[in-house]
């Protein structure tokens, strides 16, 4: 298990939310921004306990450069702000989907998503046991699948 | 900055591609995946090279298991298999979307998606004064974001 670790830095975080993180060894967690009305999945940004407080309270993303160990407003240089719509935790809590209006391009570059320039070469699967899906399939008898991340919340870090 | 680093276990991944990534200082870097259809974020888990290589050229998705130190193809366990549309790196290598038909539930409670019970609540932003969407704009003449976490590329590791 990599060290999972508290909060780094002091936050104003509800430590109701405080409590269901789980941070890597920087205090962190990736945060996927997915424009509301399209869909598109825009960029992955890092958040601390404070990016997400602030994201929650501010109305406007939030996130934490590795780089430079500094909050960065989302648009505040560039003008491509992120209006928050919806903020969820996955279920293991250690990532945050947040729902947003984009203004102009997520990328620098310029690209609606930091993704667009980045096909590579896939060989595509091919579904031939595939059924629709199924979620009531899923909620009685199966077992947690020893493999899914979340099963990684049952053997927490020492 | 991060200690970023190079592989960390061997990989037959393509030397062109290994060449773009940017793994954390265990050699891993976090995978989207996202459902084709709905465009739903099902979950985020986490590749190495070797992860990669397995996704690209299996047709099904693979993960790198934090908590066990190993690989491991999603569905194997459950049936929710997850098979691969297309696959796509970041602006600054850091990041894979994959774009995959979702068998049966993403989450192992059997949710369709890890983030459909984790709502928090949040403050909506008012895009006041928010344009509408337009890439060209960004395209000529304004200066990199520097609080982009693709110009944290910028200040490479030492």
């Amino acid at each position: 298990m990599e060290p999972m670790s508290g909060p780094r830095r002091p936050s104003a975080l509800d430590p109701t939310i405080a409590a269901r993180l789980k941070r890597d060894e920087h205090g962190l967690f990736p945060a996927v921004a997915q424009q509301r009305d399209t869909g598109q999945v825009l960029m992955v940004g890092w958040m601390d306990d404070e990016a997400l407080h602030r994201t929650l309270t501010t109305g406007r993303c939030t996130y934490w450069s590795r780089s430079r160990q500094e909050y960065w407003v989302k648009g505040d240089t560039s003008g491509h702000v992120q209006w928050v719509r919806s903020v969820a935790l996955d279920c293991d809590g250690d990532t945050v989907l947040v729902v947003v209006d984009q203004v102009g391009g997520a990328c620098h570059t310029g690209d609606e998503t930091c993704f667009d320039a980045g096909a590579m070469p896939a060989v595509v699967g091919a579904p031939q046991t595939a059924a629709p899906r199924d979620p009531d399939r899923t909620r009685a008898g199966e077992p947690v699948e020893e493999s899914d991340p979340a099963a990684e919340t049952l053997t927490p870090a020492p």
